[in-house]
């Protein structure tokens, strides 16, 4: 059960000019369900990317890097799910580049111009011959408005379809914004088993449009964690396709950037907390800010040690006050010359500790009120400095232990 | 159900001349369980400790690191369970120091020569009046025969008790060395809520014995983790009381400092696996060795990284060959310039992975098959040098978030 998250209406999702979306079930891994996406892109659109650091990253990851530098100018995306071409070494390199060839083929490309994404096992095979036979029925159902289906179409142990539109208006014309993203599990920093594409109709000189990309993932999907562990496939897309004819963005300092930046980060953070908020066996969405701290750095160390704590963690599934646990945990983030008398600790609107103890005016049931919620603000202030970060995790429960115990069957 | 481990026969566990133990029922938490030891010293032994890295360390941990400097010769330890005394701030310092004043009155010494320890529930005030009067009844019990009540009375959520001995000839007499061990979650490296007290009536000269214990502790408390994360509260304690009668030894090329580190290696080890296959939840013992590392840490780095991941851990449990999970920990370790192609991975007699992928002569049934076992060795070779580096781990089960959930209930 998601916390708080339901599917999105695809009526409010904003086609975007530039952008056709077909899907396939091609039986990847099982028969009967869409498990293959292809996204057309008009000619001339700027398109970015940001990719897992995992240094076993799946092929597909290494193809989208040369693509991207390759500057051929991108006009296709190709996503499988069901199965990861991870851990696949030169075979899964030559899947890889085979599925980007007959997309090529099928839209009338170069194979440089297609990027390729999968997700799903690691270090299977990838059944390339049932992607390529799916490839024509997804080319025969390209239509602007198929984000709906491009959302469920990306899902593995995801129980919610995520995407999220938003409008806004730029030289007095409509400029639309969507994404769609997917993952469950194996997110933390620096991405996840975790796809993001996110479109607009708005025109970006393309180095700019890298920088607002890195910028945009910085702030969205890099500040998620479910799990801490990083898949091998993590992929952020962003695109500008510039067919809404609005004049072309060069420059940073152009008013409009504020507007467009605006409006792409509301999309890839609701897209990021959906992530986090389908966490798999989630039961509670925990926001965790730090601060007070020396450096930005040092605050997002405090987040993470907390979010990933297991013993953190369990206790928020069980709704149990134990917050010593969070203080263990802002001890272990490995800041040498943290003084536990300046710690400050509060939990939504209780204060919780101060002076490296128990407030004196804290009570249990206060706690436990808060820790019934399902949705939770941890705040840490560190005394240190003026730094602070924020991260957004859920809880730990049975469920994540079945779900990533039977994954595969 | 710990993994092949059971409760140590009380009959092998040697008593160490010069230590004695007594033990109380000191309602400290639930009343009618042993939760308070005594461990009286005789004049003269050299003690030393390792200790928490955790910055938010306990009370205790602060105290017992002041005694240990001041050098006035430590003649007892005294360990509550249920409990931390960590997240207490001032009053939870006064409180291990009134228990070091009262130990000291009982037993006739300073407080500074007494070492104080708790382990338990974080952020709430130790019941130190409960404490105090438990402590007559524990000096009443003092002998040197009472180890395998010692290590009843340290279990928290331990389901057996740990303890284990080695008898060994110096100078062609006999010498004991005798340990017992708490932990079971809250376990990584640099120690746990773990605590260990190991004793010998050999004789060794202060500084080399500090010398050896750091040694020991490196290789046996110091490369276990259940669950990534590290107590305020951990500590390991050697003891060599010298009352064997054998002439010290003084000097690290002494040929006896050999004999004394194998038994003393042999021991800490076995408890410090003990506290592993006890481990919260755990249904399966994993070694994991890690080799052809540019450096120690590098490897230790790596070894960590698998043994933290919830998605290799969750596999674990399910028996599951899902082996790929393996590659993406390592690639999850943070070198930077690791090349896949070079990595290999074995599963006991199973070569898993090399040159990047899948091995063409693995089969899914000879994973499984080892999948199965209770006992199982990851190896992998990561082809950049010659360090190597082991670590002791087991997996995440649905047990592991019940015992989490309901700690404190």
């Amino acid at each position: 059960m998601p916390v708080n998250l339901s599917a999105p209406d695809p009526l409010t999702l904003l086609p975007v000019a530039g952008v056709e979306l077909g899907w396939a079930e091609a039986g990847i891994r099982k028969p009967g369900r869409k498990d293959l996406l292809l996204v057309r892109l008009a000619e001339g659109a700027s398109v970015a990317g940001v990719f897992t650091r995992n240094r076993f990253c799946a092929a597909p990851v290494l193809v989208c890097r040369q693509h991207l530098t390759a500057g051929a100018g991108i006009r296709a995306l190709v996503v499988n799910t069901g199965n990861a071409n991870a851990g696949t070494g030169a075979a899964g390199l030559a899947d890889a580049q085979a599925t980007c060839d007959e997309v090529a083929r099928l839209i009338g490309s170069a194979a440089s111009q297609v990027l390729p994404f999968s997700t799903g096992v690691i270090m299977e095979p990838l059944p390339v011959q049932r992607l390529l036979a799916g490839l024509p029925k997804a080319v025969q159902r390209l239509a602007p408005a198929h984000w709906g289906q491009a959302a469920e179409a990306i899902m593995t142990t995801d129980t919610v379809p995520k995407a999220a539109s938003r409008r806004i208006e730029v030289d007095a014309r409509p400029i639309a914004v969507t994404g769609i993203a997917k993952g469950a599990g194996m997110i933390r920093p620096n991405m996840a088993t975790m796809l993001g594409f996110i479109a607009t109709d708005a025109a970006v000189e393309p180095a700019l449009w890298r920088q607002l990309t890195m910028d945009i993932a910085e702030a969205s999907f890099n500040r998620i964690t479910v799990d801490g562990d990083t898949s091998t496939n993590d992929s952020l897309i962003l695109i500008a396709t510039g067919s809404s004819g609005v004049a072309p963005i060069e420059v940073a300092d152009d008013p409009r950037v504020r507007v467009l930046r605006g409006a792409l980060l509301e999309v890839a953070q609701h897209l990021a907390q959906a992530i986090v908020r389908d966490g798999e066996g989630a039961t509670k969405f925990i926001e965790i800010i730090v601060d007070g701290a020396a450096t930005a750095e040092e605050a997002s160390r405090v987040a993470y040690s907390i979010a990933h704590s297991p013993l953190v963690k369990t206790a928020f599934f069980a709704s149990d006050p134990n917050l010593g646990r969070i203080l263990a945990a802002v001890g272990n983030a490995g800041i040498a010359d943290l003084e536990q008398s300046r710690v400050q600790l509060h939990l939504n609107d209780v204060w919780v500790a101060r002076d490296g103890g128990r407030h004196p005016q804290y009570r249990e049931e206060d706690g436990q009120r808060v820790m019934k919620g399902a949705e939770i603000a941890v705040r840490v202030e560190l005394g240190r400095g003026g730094a602070a970060s924020t991260v957004w995790t859920c809880d730990l429960s049975h469920e994540y232990v079945s779900i990533n115990a039977d994954y595969r069957s």
